[in-house]
């Protein structure tokens, strides 16, 4: 099963292996097809077979548990009373998988095989995981279809594809002959590193997650996926179709558990620091990558946080463009993603623009009518912003907004069928180079500063002392000079930041395309993880040898 | 320069990555050539070379030292008095370096040109070398040669093999085009994780050190080298000949820095635990990777500790060649290699072999007959085993000798040079499967346990539990059964560890060949790198991009 599984899924996994390399567009998933792209009547489908899981115990096996829990609230307003296994006996949930050996067997071929399957089942039921995605997350639609599901399976046929060919870089066998006549045959073979944690993150559980899970799974390991108490359902599809292939297959469902607890079960503290767990993926909050750091040494540590993203604006050509960006940027998904731009540098004295001098207010002021343009009707504004994932963020983006000058203020966008819905517009808070308390402090949304510095000199420099200090996601620059680009560029590598250069039209700062982009880059305190390179996947595994006279 | 070196030496380059995916034999630095098969000369002009350093200031500059530390005595019974710069001011040792960018602009490629270029030089100056390792770790001169500097280069060369691949695996630039029209330019840049700490090991400093030294260096990381205190020479050496072929190319000599203190300075735990530190490299004692795991979560970490290495004796087709080929593995060296066998686990009732059945005992007296035709004549048996490194090898080996049945004592043998030098062959103590808190705990060397079992399945039983437990670094197996030889080697993939099956000859447990033998799986509490492999080379480097409209 798994070998056809192979042959028929290796045109799209040799497509892969040739897009990481050259870095072209490649997408195998749609990453680029947006939901209204596809018959209503899918559509309509999948969002019924979401509906289905509530308010029912969702039909999953979990060794150790006992009971159930229901922790999921829709940021769109009413609670999913999906009910999972409650995991109490962390001894039981971590003992041996029997079928662990036989997966190994498999070899590199036979578990790509069956993760490759793995995805083309997950891309079939698409807008069924976007529906579960949405109303975990309060993703609008759009990021919830493209990004979480389309972009995600794209991510994850990357990991695959790097895997595949660091699993399959050493010969399988080798006849090793010294100079000195001693003859030796060796056999390699690859074995996994041992159990595998994959906490889930609360915003983007499926697109943090699955390149981890499948990195994971395909280099033989057993995942133990662990999701945030806000976001369980999406993980839980993910592990029921795991199972389902890895049945079909004969191989053991055990390889990929679900383990579910609520928020005082503290579950995924109890289990990263487990010493059967040796491998532990997790994208969120700065304070729990710390954790890890401190707590979790006998594991290897794929982590990613946040960070604070800067735009250094020094002058333009297209300020409406410019503005239209920027715009766009902040209000996808209310500036919730980890990429959106945190700190707005822009010099007190103002920039040159093709429409003459303006001041840090001006651009404010552009920012507003672009906002303005893209949300002036509410039913479209929804499918831009989605809802505040939860009452923190809006605490948070109106305590941001009495620190500084509320310069762009929020607006409340009613929700037609989700009326307990928070929709909201962000907030663009005006602050001095001085106020580094405020703006170099972790945002969780809804919220971007604009920064006014002396020049574009001080403008960079912070650029370089916030990413270097807390990490950062994503960089931008605006700017006419050849010198500003190169100064700024050198800067990104310094910090190891992602670059974006004079951005217009809708590829913002925030967009990361599979196979091209890279996201995070493990140098600052921001992360230890790329999505995707060599390292994100060859600590997944060994090769271990044996050798005799032949 | 640095080009030209890139040229030429591109041929050893693509010979080194074509091998390292091959896995047959490959050796650009002589890996299998003894000490005597150099003209006398070139061996006396390097020994005299060794001797120059004696007793004086080593010409080195180490920012943030204050005075001068000596540390060294030979194990053959004297010190070195060589003195180093003592490092008093971590701040000003760990401060950036000037020339960190031109390091990483570069490239792969200057940088590859660059670091074969070292190696070259470090070739040349083998006697030099293989004198500071002799007389630093006890190490035979054979040994200190063939394994501590040519072995030592070719895994190097294997580190730059692994690396460059590794980091030209992706294009530098890309066109990247969506199907909704964007169109972006991309340019991809190697950039270093940061500050490289690479803690050196008594007793094989350059073979775990340069590796990791070259790992770090060609990926563009500043590399801070921190001997062991008595085992400096070697790699103050290692950092002048870096330090030459830096300057001549240009770069800034501070990338590559001697760190020495003395022994109560701690300074290896100092540096350890620093934020500037990134990556972290240490082979030696479980105690200190145990305290690494749990104290430099801000690093990641590329550890090895010795673990206790099992070889299963079921039965054999060559009685004699087994015994000969045991005692050459506990002789090398006197059994202080991390590679050495710790328990021979040999059935109660005996084994089969082609000499009739053989009794515990009579596998230790057939060792024993080994041991002395290999040991017979002093001279001789000096090259094999060296020196002890400390007089706590052989309080090791009293003690353990005192805790079981002596089966074969311990011979001093006099140095007819260096009469101060402790040279002793090698204790094998008899001990039953129960006496597991005896044979379970780490070795120093100089010892070897012949431990009874029930049957050869308890063997198997006990070598899965050394190994999952207290990790282990090889393994070995005397069978003639394949159903015996299938079992273990399923089990040393459990536990990953690399198996040497029936091995006869001069090839023994102990031998790892660069570019086909894999030193370490990390699956286990022994270890977490393995040289080498892609996870070896893959985290000391990321990939950040900067991106434009075309």
């Amino acid at each position: 099963m798994n070998d056809t599984w192979f042959q028929r899924h290796q045109p799209r996994l040799d497509a892969a292996v040739a897009a990481s390399a050259s870095r072209t567009y490649f997408s195998a998933f749609g990453e680029s097809v947006t939901p209204w792209d596809h018959p209503a009547e899918v559509s309509r489908a999948g969002t019924a077979a979401f509906r289905a899981w509530l308010d029912a115990d969702f039909p999953i096996e979990t060794p150790g548990s006992e009971g159930t829990v229901s922790t999921e609230r829709s940021p769109y307003g009413f609670d999913l009373g999906v009910r999972y296994p409650r995991v109490v006996d962390v001894d039981a949930l971590l003992a041996p998988v029997p079928g662990a050996r036989a997966w190994r067997e498999a070899g590199p071929d036979g578990r790509v095989g069956v993760c490759l399957e793995i995805l083309d089942r997950l891309h079939a039921r698409g807008f069924e995981l976007a529906g579960a995605i949405r109303h975990t997350s309060g993703q609008p639609l759009a990021i919830a279809f493209s990004y979480s599901v389309s972009s995600a399976l794209d991510r994850s046929l990357e990991a695959l594809a790097w895997s595949w060919r660091e699993m399959t870089r050493v010969a399988p066998t080798a006849v090793w002959e010294s100079p000195r006549g001693a003859r030796l045959e060796k056999t390699y073979t690859v074995i996994p590193r041992g159990t595998s944690l994959v906490i889930g993150s609360a915003a983007f559980t499926t697109w943090n997650g699955w390149p981890a899970i499948f990195a994971s799974l395909v280099a033989g390991n057993r995942v133990v996926v662990q999701p945030h108490p806000s976001a369980v359902l999406p993980m839980a599809i993910t592990v029921q179709v795991c199972q389902e292939v890895l049945a079909e297959a004969g191989f053991d469902v055990g390889l990929v558990t679900l383990a579910v607890g609520a928020c005082e079960d503290r579950l995924h503290e109890r289990l990263a620091v487990r010493p059967e767990v040796r491998i532990v993926d997790f994208m969120g909050p700065a304070g729990f990558c710390a954790w890890l750091e401190e707590r979790a040494g006998q594991a290897v540590l794929f982590t990613g946080c946040p960070g604070v993203n800067s735009v250094v604006v020094d002058s333009t050509s297209d300020f409406a463009g410019m503005c239209d960006n920027l715009a766009l940027s902040l209000a996808a998904f209310t500036a919730q993603m980890t990429t959106a731009p945190h700190n707005l540098l822009v010099p007190r004295t103002g920039i040159d623009t093709d429409e003459g001098r303006k001041s840090p207010r001006d651009v404010a002021d552009g920012i507003a009518a672009a906002l303005d343009r893209l949300l002036r009707h509410d039913l479209g504004a929804i499918e831009v912003l989605g809802a505040l994932a939860t009452p923190a963020v809006l605490a948070f983006a109106e305590a941001a907004a009495r620190k500084g000058e509320e310069l762009i203020a929020s607006r409340q966008v009613p929700h037609p069928t989700y009326t307990d819905a928070e929709v909201r517009t962000p907030v663009l808070v005006g602050l001095q180079a001085a106020d580094a308390d405020i703006y170099s402090g972790e945002s969780i949304g809804a919220v971007c500063y604009l920064v006014e510095t002396a020049d574009t000199e001080e403008s960079i420099a912070l650029f370089y002392l916030m990413a270097s200090r807390h990490g950062a996601v994503t960089a931008g620059v605006y700017s006419t000079s050849e010198e500003v680009l190169d100064e700024v560029r050198d800067v990104a590598l310094d910090v190891g930041v992602a670059l974006s250069e004079n951005l217009l039209g809708d590829i913002v700062v925030n967009s990361v395309s599979a196979f091209s982009d890279f996201h995070g880059t493990g140098t600052s305190p921001a992360s230890s993880a790329t999505i995707l390179d060599a390292a994100f996947v060859s600590p997944r595994f060994r090769v271990v040898q044996s050798r005799r006279h032949v």
